[in-house]
Protein backbone atom coordinates (compact mmCIF):
# COMPACT_ATOMS: atom_id res chain seq x y z
CA UNK A 1 0.00 0.00 0.00
CA UNK A 2 2.19 3.16 -1.16
CA UNK A 3 1.45 6.21 0.70
CA UNK A 4 1.26 9.44 -1.37
CA UNK A 5 1.09 12.56 0.16
CA UNK A 6 -0.99 15.56 -1.39
CA UNK A 7 -0.59 19.54 -2.02
CA UNK A 8 -4.07 20.95 -2.25
CA UNK A 9 -5.01 24.40 -3.67
CA UNK A 10 -8.93 24.76 -2.84
CA UNK A 11 -11.75 27.55 -2.80
CA UNK A 12 -13.39 26.91 0.30
CA UNK A 13 -16.58 28.75 -0.25
CA UNK A 14 -18.99 26.06 -1.51
CA UNK A 15 -18.03 23.50 1.00
CA UNK A 16 -18.53 23.36 4.88
CA UNK A 17 -14.88 22.92 5.10
CA UNK A 18 -12.21 20.66 5.38
CA UNK A 19 -14.43 18.15 7.18
CA UNK A 20 -17.93 16.18 6.27
CA UNK A 21 -20.70 18.26 8.07
CA UNK A 22 -24.12 16.67 8.88
CA UNK A 23 -25.14 20.35 6.86
CA UNK A 24 -23.00 19.66 3.82
CA UNK A 25 -20.27 18.42 1.70
CA UNK A 26 -16.70 18.39 2.74
CA UNK A 27 -12.96 19.12 0.93
CA UNK A 28 -12.02 15.86 2.57
CA UNK A 29 -15.35 14.48 1.00
CA UNK A 30 -14.68 15.38 -2.52
CA UNK A 31 -10.76 14.15 -2.39
CA UNK A 32 -12.27 10.88 -0.45
CA UNK A 33 -15.03 10.90 -3.68
CA UNK A 34 -12.54 11.73 -6.13
CA UNK A 35 -10.21 8.72 -5.10
CA UNK A 36 -12.46 5.99 -5.18
CA UNK A 37 -13.78 7.07 -8.88
CA UNK A 38 -10.35 6.87 -9.77
CA UNK A 39 -9.04 4.01 -7.80
CA UNK A 40 -12.82 1.75 -7.70
CA UNK A 41 -12.07 1.69 -3.95
CA UNK A 42 -13.11 2.90 -0.58
CA UNK A 43 -10.44 5.64 0.16
CA UNK A 44 -9.53 7.59 3.43
CA UNK A 45 -7.80 11.45 3.03
CA UNK A 46 -6.33 12.76 5.73
CA UNK A 47 -5.60 16.00 6.08
CA UNK A 48 -2.86 18.37 7.50
CA UNK A 49 -5.23 20.79 9.08
CA UNK A 50 -8.96 20.99 9.30
CA UNK A 51 -10.03 23.82 7.80
CA UNK A 52 -13.51 25.72 8.68
CA UNK A 53 -16.63 26.57 6.22
CA UNK A 54 -15.38 29.05 3.92
CA UNK A 55 -11.63 29.10 4.21
CA UNK A 56 -9.81 28.71 1.38
CA UNK A 57 -6.16 26.84 0.88
CA UNK A 58 -3.00 27.51 -1.04
CA UNK A 59 -1.24 24.84 -0.11
CA UNK A 60 -3.05 21.71 1.97
CA UNK A 61 -1.32 18.84 2.65
CA UNK A 62 -3.26 15.78 2.86
CA UNK A 63 -2.31 11.71 2.55
CA UNK A 64 -3.91 8.87 1.25
CA UNK A 65 -3.33 5.26 0.56
CA UNK A 66 -3.59 3.18 -2.86
CA UNK A 67 -4.04 -0.54 -3.60
CA UNK A 68 -1.56 0.28 -6.48
CA UNK A 69 1.45 1.70 -6.89
CA UNK A 70 0.66 4.38 -9.19
CA UNK A 71 2.60 7.01 -10.96
CA UNK A 72 2.94 10.13 -8.89
CA UNK A 73 1.95 12.11 -12.06
CA UNK A 74 -1.09 10.00 -12.61
CA UNK A 75 -2.30 10.37 -9.58
CA UNK A 76 -2.81 13.99 -9.36
CA UNK A 77 -4.19 14.06 -12.62
CA UNK A 78 -6.61 11.42 -12.21
CA UNK A 79 -7.58 13.01 -9.00
CA UNK A 80 -7.75 16.24 -10.70
CA UNK A 81 -10.24 14.69 -13.41
CA UNK A 82 -12.58 12.97 -10.87
CA UNK A 83 -12.48 16.33 -9.20
CA UNK A 84 -14.31 17.80 -12.72
CA UNK A 85 -16.02 21.32 -11.24
CA UNK A 86 -15.28 20.76 -7.65
CA UNK A 87 -12.98 23.89 -6.72
CA UNK A 88 -9.85 21.86 -5.57
CA UNK A 89 -6.59 20.64 -7.36
CA UNK A 90 -4.10 18.60 -6.14
CA UNK A 91 -0.64 20.66 -6.71
CA UNK A 92 1.80 18.06 -6.25
CA UNK A 93 0.95 14.46 -5.91
CA UNK A 94 4.70 12.81 -3.71
CA UNK A 95 5.15 9.07 -2.83
CA UNK A 96 6.00 8.97 1.09
CA UNK A 97 7.03 6.70 3.55
CA UNK A 98 4.22 5.02 5.55
CA UNK A 99 5.02 6.60 9.01
CA UNK A 100 4.33 9.92 7.41
CA UNK A 101 0.87 11.80 8.58
CA UNK A 102 0.11 14.77 7.32
CA UNK A 103 -1.44 15.97 10.72
CA UNK A 104 1.29 14.47 13.00
CA UNK A 105 3.91 14.64 11.10
CA UNK A 106 3.60 18.51 10.25
CA UNK A 107 6.64 20.96 11.92
CA UNK A 108 5.24 23.75 10.61
CA UNK A 109 1.68 25.37 9.19
CA UNK A 110 1.74 28.83 7.58
CA UNK A 111 -1.87 30.57 7.36
CA UNK A 112 -2.06 33.97 5.32
CA UNK A 113 -5.33 36.14 5.86
CA UNK A 114 -6.15 39.32 3.06
CA UNK A 115 -7.95 42.33 4.37
CA UNK A 116 -9.04 45.26 1.59
CA UNK A 117 -9.30 48.18 3.34
CA UNK A 118 -11.41 50.64 1.83
CA UNK A 119 -14.23 52.57 0.75
CA UNK A 120 -16.27 50.18 -2.18
CA UNK A 121 -16.23 46.39 -1.53
CA UNK A 122 -14.44 44.45 -3.50
CA UNK A 123 -15.53 43.65 -6.69
CA UNK A 124 -13.21 41.00 -8.20
CA UNK A 125 -12.43 39.23 -4.55
CA UNK A 126 -15.82 38.51 -3.11
CA UNK A 127 -15.35 35.75 -0.76
CA UNK A 128 -11.88 35.99 -0.88
CA UNK A 129 -10.56 38.42 1.44
CA UNK A 130 -12.29 40.60 4.35
CA UNK A 131 -13.87 43.75 3.75
CA UNK A 132 -13.28 46.52 6.18
CA UNK A 133 -14.80 49.69 4.97
CA UNK A 134 -12.31 52.46 6.20
CA UNK A 135 -8.61 52.80 6.40
CA UNK A 136 -7.18 50.86 9.25
CA UNK A 137 -3.63 51.64 10.42
CA UNK A 138 -1.52 49.03 9.67
CA UNK A 139 1.72 49.89 11.68
CA UNK A 140 -0.49 49.92 14.86
CA UNK A 141 -1.33 46.42 13.90
CA UNK A 142 2.12 45.31 13.31
CA UNK A 143 3.19 46.66 16.33
CA UNK A 144 0.19 45.43 18.54
CA UNK A 145 1.03 41.88 16.26
CA UNK A 146 4.54 41.71 18.40
CA UNK A 147 3.02 40.97 21.42
CA UNK A 148 1.02 37.58 20.41
CA UNK A 149 4.78 36.03 19.01
CA UNK A 150 6.65 33.34 20.77
CA UNK A 151 5.22 30.54 23.51
CA UNK A 152 1.80 31.57 25.32
CA UNK A 153 -1.17 30.10 26.54
CA UNK A 154 -3.54 31.65 23.79
CA UNK A 155 -6.83 30.68 25.52
CA UNK A 156 -8.00 33.93 24.58
CA UNK A 157 -7.79 33.29 20.96
CA UNK A 158 -9.33 30.05 21.02
CA UNK A 159 -13.20 28.86 20.14
CA UNK A 160 -14.96 27.26 22.31
CA UNK A 161 -15.30 24.06 20.14
CA UNK A 162 -11.25 23.58 20.22
CA UNK A 163 -10.52 19.92 21.08
CA UNK A 164 -7.19 20.61 22.09
CA UNK A 165 -5.74 19.43 25.32
CA UNK A 166 -3.23 22.45 26.04
CA UNK A 167 -4.16 26.29 25.13
CA UNK A 168 -0.28 26.52 25.05
CA UNK A 169 1.14 27.32 21.54
CA UNK A 170 4.68 29.05 19.69
CA UNK A 171 3.86 31.69 17.58
CA UNK A 172 6.82 31.73 14.94
CA UNK A 173 5.83 34.54 13.07
CA UNK A 174 2.66 37.04 13.01
CA UNK A 175 3.60 40.08 10.43
CA UNK A 176 1.39 42.60 8.76
CA UNK A 177 2.07 44.24 5.46
CA UNK A 178 0.10 46.82 3.64
CA UNK A 179 0.35 46.20 -0.50
CA UNK A 180 -2.03 49.31 -1.59
CA UNK A 181 -5.69 49.27 0.18
CA UNK A 182 -4.78 45.23 0.47
CA UNK A 183 -2.91 44.37 4.17
CA UNK A 184 -1.88 40.48 4.23
CA UNK A 185 -1.50 39.20 8.03
CA UNK A 186 0.95 36.19 7.73
CA UNK A 187 1.06 33.39 10.44
CA UNK A 188 3.25 30.72 11.45
CA UNK A 189 3.05 28.02 13.76
CA UNK A 190 3.92 24.10 14.60
CA UNK A 191 0.25 24.22 15.41
CA UNK A 192 -2.51 26.07 15.95
CA UNK A 193 -5.71 26.64 18.33
CA UNK A 194 -8.98 26.35 16.33
CA UNK A 195 -10.04 29.75 14.86
CA UNK A 196 -6.65 31.31 16.92
CA UNK A 197 -5.70 33.08 13.43
CA UNK A 198 -9.06 34.82 12.58
CA UNK A 199 -9.52 35.64 16.30
CA UNK A 200 -5.68 37.23 16.27
CA UNK A 201 -6.69 39.07 13.17
CA UNK A 202 -9.87 40.08 14.77
CA UNK A 203 -8.01 41.46 17.28
CA UNK A 204 -5.47 43.17 15.41
CA UNK A 205 -8.26 45.02 12.99
CA UNK A 206 -9.76 46.73 16.84
CA UNK A 207 -6.08 48.17 16.96
CA UNK A 208 -5.96 48.57 13.32
CA UNK A 209 -9.48 50.71 13.20
CA UNK A 210 -8.17 52.85 16.67
CA UNK A 211 -11.07 51.36 19.01
CA UNK A 212 -8.54 49.28 20.82
CA UNK A 213 -4.67 50.80 22.45
CA UNK A 214 -1.65 48.41 20.73
CA UNK A 215 -1.36 47.35 24.26
CA UNK A 216 -4.93 46.06 24.98
CA UNK A 217 -3.06 43.02 22.73
CA UNK A 218 -0.95 41.86 25.49
CA UNK A 219 -3.54 42.42 28.02
CA UNK A 220 -6.07 40.53 26.07
CA UNK A 221 -3.53 37.51 25.65
CA UNK A 222 -2.45 37.78 29.48
CA UNK A 223 -6.37 37.76 30.63
CA UNK A 224 -6.36 34.07 29.56
CA UNK A 225 -10.28 34.66 28.43
CA UNK A 226 -11.85 34.43 24.95
CA UNK A 227 -14.55 36.82 26.44
CA UNK A 228 -11.81 39.38 26.18
CA UNK A 229 -10.55 38.77 22.46
CA UNK A 230 -12.00 40.74 18.83
CA UNK A 231 -14.69 39.41 17.10
CA UNK A 232 -13.05 36.63 14.62
CA UNK A 233 -12.58 37.67 11.38
CA UNK A 234 -14.44 35.86 8.44
CA UNK A 235 -13.87 32.70 7.36
CA UNK A 236 -13.56 34.14 3.79
CA UNK A 237 -10.06 36.15 4.30
CA UNK A 238 -8.10 32.95 5.53
CA UNK A 239 -5.38 30.77 3.37
CA UNK A 240 -3.81 27.69 4.45
CA UNK A 241 -1.01 28.58 2.75
CA UNK A 242 1.42 26.08 3.52
CA UNK A 243 2.57 23.19 5.64
CA UNK A 244 6.32 22.10 6.44
CA UNK A 245 7.26 18.51 7.05
CA UNK B 1 -25.13 69.58 -15.12
CA UNK B 2 -21.78 68.81 -13.48
CA UNK B 3 -19.85 66.04 -14.74
CA UNK B 4 -18.36 62.93 -12.78
CA UNK B 5 -15.78 61.04 -13.39
CA UNK B 6 -15.78 57.63 -11.99
CA UNK B 7 -13.00 55.24 -11.66
CA UNK B 8 -14.72 51.70 -11.32
CA UNK B 9 -13.44 47.79 -10.69
CA UNK B 10 -15.76 45.01 -11.90
CA UNK B 11 -15.49 40.93 -12.48
CA UNK B 12 -16.06 40.67 -16.30
CA UNK B 13 -17.81 36.81 -15.69
CA UNK B 14 -20.99 37.95 -15.48
CA UNK B 15 -21.77 40.66 -18.51
CA UNK B 16 -21.34 40.46 -21.87
CA UNK B 17 -18.96 43.48 -21.95
CA UNK B 18 -18.97 47.11 -21.46
CA UNK B 19 -21.52 47.73 -23.74
CA UNK B 20 -24.83 46.52 -24.13
CA UNK B 21 -25.67 43.72 -26.67
CA UNK B 22 -28.98 42.15 -27.36
CA UNK B 23 -28.21 39.12 -25.73
CA UNK B 24 -27.17 39.90 -22.77
CA UNK B 25 -26.19 42.94 -19.67
CA UNK B 26 -23.20 45.48 -19.82
CA UNK B 27 -21.56 46.69 -17.44
CA UNK B 28 -21.94 50.54 -18.38
CA UNK B 29 -26.15 49.28 -18.58
CA UNK B 30 -25.71 48.26 -15.11
CA UNK B 31 -24.19 51.00 -13.76
CA UNK B 32 -26.95 53.25 -16.09
CA UNK B 33 -29.68 51.60 -14.16
CA UNK B 34 -28.14 52.24 -10.85
CA UNK B 35 -27.59 56.01 -11.97
CA UNK B 36 -31.41 55.97 -12.92
CA UNK B 37 -32.36 54.17 -9.61
CA UNK B 38 -30.56 56.71 -7.62
CA UNK B 39 -31.49 60.14 -9.46
CA UNK B 40 -34.63 59.24 -10.99
CA UNK B 41 -33.86 60.22 -14.08
CA UNK B 42 -32.58 58.72 -17.01
CA UNK B 43 -28.53 58.80 -16.72
CA UNK B 44 -25.60 58.28 -19.86
CA UNK B 45 -22.51 56.94 -18.76
CA UNK B 46 -19.82 56.54 -21.19
CA UNK B 47 -16.54 54.69 -20.29
CA UNK B 48 -13.22 54.96 -21.38
CA UNK B 49 -12.97 51.66 -22.97
CA UNK B 50 -14.92 48.91 -23.88
CA UNK B 51 -14.12 45.92 -22.53
CA UNK B 52 -15.12 42.59 -24.07
CA UNK B 53 -17.35 39.81 -22.96
CA UNK B 54 -15.53 38.07 -19.57
CA UNK B 55 -12.83 41.10 -19.49
CA UNK B 56 -12.23 42.66 -16.20
CA UNK B 57 -11.31 46.22 -14.72
CA UNK B 58 -9.58 47.47 -11.69
CA UNK B 59 -9.78 50.86 -12.99
CA UNK B 60 -11.78 51.25 -15.63
CA UNK B 61 -12.83 55.28 -15.79
CA UNK B 62 -16.18 56.79 -17.21
CA UNK B 63 -17.85 59.90 -17.05
CA UNK B 64 -21.58 61.02 -16.57
CA UNK B 65 -23.68 64.27 -16.20
CA UNK B 66 -26.11 64.82 -13.44
CA UNK B 67 -28.95 67.41 -13.04
CA UNK B 68 -28.09 67.86 -9.06
CA UNK B 69 -24.75 68.98 -7.77
CA UNK B 70 -24.39 65.99 -5.33
CA UNK B 71 -21.21 65.71 -3.10
CA UNK B 72 -18.39 63.30 -4.92
CA UNK B 73 -18.98 60.77 -1.70
CA UNK B 74 -22.70 60.60 -2.02
CA UNK B 75 -22.49 59.87 -5.35
CA UNK B 76 -20.15 57.07 -5.31
CA UNK B 77 -21.97 55.22 -1.94
CA UNK B 78 -25.26 55.67 -3.94
CA UNK B 79 -23.78 54.05 -6.99
CA UNK B 80 -22.70 51.51 -4.70
CA UNK B 81 -25.93 50.72 -3.03
CA UNK B 82 -27.85 50.82 -6.50
CA UNK B 83 -25.47 48.22 -7.99
CA UNK B 84 -26.58 45.97 -5.21
CA UNK B 85 -25.01 41.97 -5.75
CA UNK B 86 -23.75 43.20 -9.03
CA UNK B 87 -19.85 42.87 -9.07
CA UNK B 88 -19.30 46.29 -10.34
CA UNK B 89 -18.04 49.11 -7.53
CA UNK B 90 -17.01 52.54 -7.91
CA UNK B 91 -13.79 53.02 -6.12
CA UNK B 92 -13.95 56.63 -6.69
CA UNK B 93 -16.03 59.50 -8.03
CA UNK B 94 -14.83 63.24 -8.78
CA UNK B 95 -16.11 66.30 -10.79
CA UNK B 96 -14.65 67.27 -13.81
CA UNK B 97 -14.75 70.07 -16.08
CA UNK B 98 -17.41 69.59 -18.96
CA UNK B 99 -14.70 69.09 -21.78
CA UNK B 100 -13.68 65.59 -19.78
CA UNK B 101 -14.54 62.78 -22.15
CA UNK B 102 -13.41 59.35 -20.76
CA UNK B 103 -13.20 57.95 -24.11
CA UNK B 104 -11.68 61.43 -25.58
CA UNK B 105 -9.52 62.81 -23.11
CA UNK B 106 -7.41 59.60 -22.19
CA UNK B 107 -3.72 60.07 -22.45
CA UNK B 108 -2.88 56.27 -22.06
CA UNK B 109 -4.71 53.06 -21.43
CA UNK B 110 -2.58 50.65 -18.94
CA UNK B 111 -3.91 46.72 -19.37
CA UNK B 112 -2.56 43.59 -17.59
CA UNK B 113 -2.57 40.22 -18.66
CA UNK B 114 -2.44 37.08 -16.22
CA UNK B 115 -1.58 33.38 -17.13
CA UNK B 116 -0.81 30.73 -14.67
CA UNK B 117 1.61 28.24 -16.45
CA UNK B 118 1.34 25.06 -14.48
CA UNK B 119 -0.30 21.34 -14.50
CA UNK B 120 -3.27 21.70 -12.14
CA UNK B 121 -5.72 24.34 -13.07
CA UNK B 122 -6.87 26.79 -10.81
CA UNK B 123 -9.01 26.69 -8.02
CA UNK B 124 -8.68 30.12 -6.52
CA UNK B 125 -9.04 31.86 -9.67
CA UNK B 126 -11.01 30.52 -11.65
CA UNK B 127 -12.42 32.90 -14.48
CA UNK B 128 -9.45 35.63 -13.27
CA UNK B 129 -6.26 34.15 -14.99
CA UNK B 130 -5.71 31.87 -18.49
CA UNK B 131 -4.48 28.56 -17.45
CA UNK B 132 -1.93 26.88 -19.89
CA UNK B 133 -1.19 23.16 -18.59
CA UNK B 134 2.58 22.82 -18.89
CA UNK B 135 5.57 25.62 -18.26
CA UNK B 136 6.45 28.72 -20.48
CA UNK B 137 9.38 30.30 -21.22
CA UNK B 138 8.77 33.72 -19.50
CA UNK B 139 12.16 35.29 -20.72
CA UNK B 140 11.92 34.32 -24.06
CA UNK B 141 8.28 35.85 -24.12
CA UNK B 142 9.85 38.97 -22.61
CA UNK B 143 12.07 39.12 -25.24
CA UNK B 144 9.77 38.41 -27.96
CA UNK B 145 7.76 41.14 -26.90
CA UNK B 146 10.36 44.26 -27.23
CA UNK B 147 9.61 43.78 -31.09
CA UNK B 148 6.10 45.42 -30.88
CA UNK B 149 6.88 47.99 -28.55
CA UNK B 150 7.28 51.65 -30.53
CA UNK B 151 4.72 52.82 -33.18
CA UNK B 152 4.10 50.21 -35.71
CA UNK B 153 0.65 48.91 -38.02
CA UNK B 154 -1.02 46.47 -36.24
CA UNK B 155 -3.00 44.93 -38.45
CA UNK B 156 -1.96 41.63 -37.72
CA UNK B 157 -3.36 41.98 -33.80
CA UNK B 158 -6.68 43.20 -34.76
CA UNK B 159 -10.01 41.69 -34.47
CA UNK B 160 -11.75 41.95 -38.13
CA UNK B 161 -14.31 43.90 -36.60
CA UNK B 162 -12.14 46.53 -35.38
CA UNK B 163 -13.81 50.04 -36.36
CA UNK B 164 -10.57 52.04 -35.60
CA UNK B 165 -9.77 54.25 -39.27
CA UNK B 166 -6.11 53.57 -38.90
CA UNK B 167 -4.42 50.70 -37.92
CA UNK B 168 -1.25 52.22 -36.60
CA UNK B 169 -0.31 52.38 -32.80
CA UNK B 170 1.71 53.67 -30.31
CA UNK B 171 3.05 50.54 -27.88
CA UNK B 172 4.65 52.23 -25.06
CA UNK B 173 5.08 49.41 -22.75
CA UNK B 174 4.79 45.78 -23.00
CA UNK B 175 6.70 43.79 -20.13
CA UNK B 176 6.03 39.57 -19.23
CA UNK B 177 6.92 39.07 -15.56
CA UNK B 178 6.72 35.53 -13.77
CA UNK B 179 6.19 35.39 -10.10
CA UNK B 180 6.29 31.66 -8.83
CA UNK B 181 3.83 30.09 -11.32
CA UNK B 182 1.94 33.38 -12.06
CA UNK B 183 3.32 35.38 -15.46
CA UNK B 184 1.77 38.79 -15.53
CA UNK B 185 1.86 40.86 -19.25
CA UNK B 186 1.58 44.90 -18.68
CA UNK B 187 0.67 46.97 -21.85
CA UNK B 188 0.56 50.76 -22.30
CA UNK B 189 -0.76 52.31 -24.98
CA UNK B 190 -2.52 55.73 -25.79
CA UNK B 191 -5.16 53.67 -27.33
CA UNK B 192 -4.94 49.90 -28.64
CA UNK B 193 -6.76 48.10 -31.43
CA UNK B 194 -9.85 45.84 -30.55
CA UNK B 195 -8.47 42.62 -29.16
CA UNK B 196 -4.67 43.97 -29.24
CA UNK B 197 -3.81 42.93 -26.11
CA UNK B 198 -5.44 39.55 -26.34
CA UNK B 199 -4.03 38.85 -29.92
CA UNK B 200 -0.38 40.07 -28.31
CA UNK B 201 -1.01 37.88 -25.45
CA UNK B 202 -1.78 34.62 -27.63
CA UNK B 203 1.09 35.41 -30.11
CA UNK B 204 3.82 35.96 -27.14
CA UNK B 205 2.07 32.61 -25.67
CA UNK B 206 3.40 30.47 -28.89
CA UNK B 207 6.52 31.78 -28.22
CA UNK B 208 6.35 30.68 -24.52
CA UNK B 209 5.21 27.31 -25.45
CA UNK B 210 8.24 26.95 -27.91
CA UNK B 211 6.27 26.50 -30.82
CA UNK B 212 7.43 30.14 -32.51
CA UNK B 213 11.02 31.33 -32.41
CA UNK B 214 11.17 34.62 -30.62
CA UNK B 215 11.79 36.53 -34.05
CA UNK B 216 8.20 35.16 -35.29
CA UNK B 217 6.69 38.31 -33.52
CA UNK B 218 8.40 40.99 -35.44
CA UNK B 219 7.60 38.82 -38.72
CA UNK B 220 4.36 38.90 -37.55
CA UNK B 221 3.76 42.29 -37.03
CA UNK B 222 5.95 43.07 -40.08
CA UNK B 223 3.37 40.80 -42.66
CA UNK B 224 0.23 43.14 -41.62
CA UNK B 225 -1.76 39.99 -41.84
CA UNK B 226 -4.13 38.64 -38.77
CA UNK B 227 -4.12 35.27 -40.10
CA UNK B 228 -0.11 35.62 -38.80
CA UNK B 229 -0.56 36.27 -35.43
CA UNK B 230 -1.45 33.13 -32.66
CA UNK B 231 -4.51 32.72 -31.63
CA UNK B 232 -6.31 35.47 -29.38
CA UNK B 233 -5.41 35.07 -25.58
CA UNK B 234 -9.35 34.19 -23.47
CA UNK B 235 -11.18 37.06 -22.08
CA UNK B 236 -11.02 36.14 -18.44
CA UNK B 237 -7.13 36.82 -18.18
CA UNK B 238 -7.19 40.34 -19.28
CA UNK B 239 -7.83 42.96 -16.55
CA UNK B 240 -8.41 47.14 -17.96
CA UNK B 241 -6.23 48.53 -14.84
CA UNK B 242 -6.13 52.10 -15.20
CA UNK B 243 -6.49 55.07 -17.79
CA UNK B 244 -4.62 58.40 -17.41
CA UNK B 245 -5.64 61.65 -18.44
Amino acid sequence: MPRYKLTIEYDGTPFVGWQRQANGRGVQQALEEAAARFTGEPVVVKGAGRTDVGVHALGQVAHLDLTRDWPTDTVRDALNAHLGDDPIVVLEAAIVDDAFDARFSATARHYLYRLTDRRARPALERDRVWWVSSRLDDGAMAEAATALIGRHDFTTFRAAQCQAKSPVRTLDRLDVVRDGDRIVVRASARSFLHSQVRSMVGTLKKVGDGSWPIESVAEVLAARDRRRAGPVAPAHGLYLAAVDY
